[in-house]
């Protein structure tokens, strides 16, 4: 009896297993960082308005924990209100993408992290600057040197430490999730439908792996042209390519029902919407209503549990610290 | 043995609460909230810049609870980059003040909330419109449902809720606090100089209290004019009269280490010369390096422990949600 109860579970097991690997969707799995000192040293950071040039904005502005990782907003608001090209990435899962920014041109977090930084059109400081203000503060040495081992800051270090702790923004758990690791509860009839669909009408030829997105470049309009004011040309402003004129990196789909507007030019607010141009577009196809609904209904299984952040409190600034110019 | 030593005990407990009861600062003390699915609510609201126009500030954008509940500029950046005209007081311990703003023209924290949203060069919203967008929002309305005991969202219980949370951000802990509790070795000589200073020289006439400060409103320039580029006239713009040209709210020094810069034009950046003007245009005293040193040294004795925020994550905007309109 016990015997047979065993190998039943083993069966079960096995059969999960298989079920999930056979998907090309696979379940993210929760992080445990090596270094925490590390961690929580780039999780201030990420929060420090000093490492822009007004004082006012910091990673978390436009890559707002509290809303997906993005800013919600089409395109971001940067230094001086300036309008920014391209709808912010979510930095939730983004270590899974095979690189960083839409067009690809920053290999890694680390090197992603250097770019607002140092961008006249977000934050519009320097990496000079800001290793400055961090040099001055005593508190923030200590941290470096907990970190690292010693208290030397550079902008190597300081985007080591920011790529630290976005390293650890993954969102494990989903409800979709939840059904490929065997619980089949876990999403309902339309849902799986809308997953079906997804699969079978060749979406997951590009929004497949961990982060149902991220693992390569596409060209965006492979049947019909994307209608747009943009003047973004993708991944052909890093290679020059003319053949690279609209090839984005594919967006990460996690987390989709919090990371509006979307595209590139986050010109599109619903889920409807976005599914329905993406498959014209793409697929050369007309989704019904209910083809739709059932797509969106899928997508959003895929929202995960979002990181719990406990808000780091900054070391003051003092007498040598370099002052914000925000006006 | 035992009565002598109960005694004693009593005796000592005795001396300890009559010396604080004799201090003209009380320390502060931790709050528990009445209803934490009020603070709750008020917490995602502070956090969410949905209820700016531009979707892109919040609350916490000016009163960052990562820097002592203040931007750290001299004057606050509103919608669209607008400079504001004074810079922004601490939300730390701001329920202990008489009033809110500078020149006290809000009663309470409930009134100051509602102020900024509708203010055209802060988040230039209307509170009608921000209260469309929080009711398009099914997740918001249950939280509403579980505060306030119905789902029905007005700018009152908005402001009501922000309020509450706010109510919660008390620094108690701090050094000198240790010290007016008993513990003679929490601040050194220096501080108690200056601690000591503060009092003789009558800093205390306004700074006192748990917040000291908050409890009085006095005119900045007593003896001397203070010298700024600000045309903020002060408590005169509520009241209408010239006497009133320049009255303040007394601000409180809890945390004054990390709410620089310093005065309603921010125009101060260092504690050293702020108390050198206190002391010239407030007192008619000119402090020596000595005297600024040992007072700026206990006014860092006044900075607590930060409130531990868990960052809320905020439920998304959907079809139905008005969009944000940054540019």
């Amino acid at each position: 009896m016990i015997r047979t109860l065993v190998i039943l579970l083993l069966l079960m097991v096995t059969s999960i297993n298989v079920s999930a690997a056979n998907e090309p969707i696979q379940p993210i799995k929760a992080v445990t960082p090596q270094n925490s000192d590390l961690v929580d040293l780039g999780k201030m950071l990420y929060f420090d308005p000093r490492l822009s040039k007004s004082g006012f904005i910091s990673c978390n502005s436009c890559h707002n924990l509290s809303m997906g990782g993005t800013d919600n907003i089409a395109t971001s608001v940067g230094h001086k209100w300036h309008q920014g090209p391209i709808n912010a990435p979510t930095v939730l899962n983004s270590s899974m993408n095979l690189a960083q920014f839409w067009d690809g041109r920053a290999k890694d977090l680390k090197e992603q992290a250097g770019g607002p930084i140092a961008n006249p059109g977000e934050m519009a400081f320097t990496h000079e600057l800001a290793v400055n203000v961090l040099n001055s503060i005593p508190q923030y040495r200590a941290k470096f040197e907990k970190a690292f081992g010693s208290d030397k800051i550079d902008i190597d270090r300081v985007t080591t430490a920011i790529a630290a702790f976005e390293d650890t923004l993954v969102t494990p758990g989903s409800r979709f999730d939840q059904w490929l690791e065997g619980d089949k509860n876990a999403i309902n009839k339309q849902e799986l439908e809308g997953y079906r669909l997804f699969k079978s009408s060749g979406c997951t030829g590009c929004h497949h792996g961990a982060a149902v997105g991220g693992l390569a470049y596409q060209k965006f309009g492979v049947y019909h042209p994307y209608q747009t004011d943009s003047k973004i040309e993708g991944r052909k402003a890093v290679t020059g390519k003319d053949t690279d004129l609209n090839v984005f990196k594919v967006p990460t789909l996690r987390n989709i029902e919090l990371t509006y507007p979307y595209f590139h030019d986050g010109a599109v607010w619903t889920l409807e919407e976005a599914v329905k141009i993406m498959g014209k577009v793409q697929l050369d196809r007309d989704f019904s209503k209910k083809e739709v609904d059932s797509i969106v209904a899928f997508l959003k299984t895929l929202t995960g549990e979002q990181p719990e952040i406990q808000l780091p409190i900054l070391p003051p600034s003092n007498n040598d610290t370099p002052r914000p110019e925000p006006f």
